[in-house]
């Protein structure tokens, strides 16, 4: 306990960003490392298709379906996902050297996948990042333009479960659109503030 | 869940900040007003005199020791305490009446009077300021390096002394010279993260 709350000065964390499809999650850490915050930005493979704006390795690594098998069977996702029928998964190894380098690590995951991140790494900082509204969400997936009718149905309501589960997490910031370096700098403040904590988070992979 | 939630963002918090003597409350307090931080500052009452730089009812409500008994007696002071033959006192008027209109309040206390704080309201946020000399020795000790048995051992034993009342505190913050602003950086974190906490505190006065 003693020494180790000096530690918690440097002891780097896992931070965890979680919320419903279309809430932003992508936009914020891109903004996130925009801005030059020094952060190991974990990157998620998956085997869905990559969008026109995407770019590989930066937004995702895409893969084939082949390549996330042979993760999955060599456990080396941390957690991984069927959505909506694509593979998503969170790469263990760079979080592990950051952590162990002294980095802080920052990863984004659906609502299930935070749920078996929680499970797995207690001591991870856990942040839901919500909607301002229901309609806005809408209003965000239906820019996408990727989404039939039925998509968006679905995915609203998966929306409306995920944000029930709102309990698991330490933490919550609304994205509101436009205001998206808002949302920023409470990811930022919660970040320091966990580095002033007296009991230290410890997180071991 | 739901809008307990999205409430938290709005609950008012009581940051109670503390450390040794000299470390830095005042400075780091008046330079929070100066940057316009949105809070009550809490002023404290005392029965000291006035140092000339000091001005009465912004630095502290300099009154007398009948008017500081009459305090006590009627109840008026979260707590108190004598102080080298000085009373010193945090009024409850002021706190309370923040919290009642939504405003975040903060106090300044020595480490006794955080514990007493603490007992009573337990929900607030402690924040403990660290002088850098402590830091420094922090460091060493975070390092192992190869000093006497003698000297490691009385180091370690003055650390054990300050971490017994750390631990009281939810968060720590190290004030160095000339870098007043890193720890008034680091105190608005805290209190920006706070209101972004899941299950919020709930403070009554």
């Amino acid at each position: 306990m003693k020494r180790s709350s000096y530690k918690a000065l440097l002891r780097p964390l896992l931070v965890v960003v979680s919320g419903p499809s279309g809430v932003g999650k992508d936009a914020v850490l891109a903004r996130m490392k925009q801005l030059g915050e020094p952060l190991a930005y974990i990157v998620t493979v998956t085997t869905r298709l990559r969008r026109p704006k995407e770019v590989d390795n930066v937004d995702y690594h895409f893969i084939s379906s082949e390549r996330f098998q042979w993760l999955v069977k060599h456990n080396q996702l941390l957690e991984w996902a069927n959505v909506y029928g694509n593979y998503y998964g969170v790469p263990s190894r760079p979080i592990r050297e950051a952590l162990e380098k002294g980095q802080d690590a920052i990863a984004k995951v659906d609502v299930q996948g935070a749920a078996t991140i929680k499970k797995l790494l207690p001591q991870a900082v856990f942040i839901f990042l919500m909607p301002p509204s229901m309609a806005e969400l809408t209003n965000r997936l239906r820019k996408r333009l990727t989404e039939s009718p039925d998509t968006l149905a679905r995915r609203l309501k998966t929306a409306e479960e995920e944000i029930e589960q709102l309990a698991m997490f330490d933490y919550v910031v609304v994205n509101r659109q436009h205001e998206i370096d808002l949302a920023v700098a409470q990811i930022k403040a919660i970040i320091t503030a966990e580095k002033c904590r007296v009991i230290p988070r410890e997180i071991s992979l």
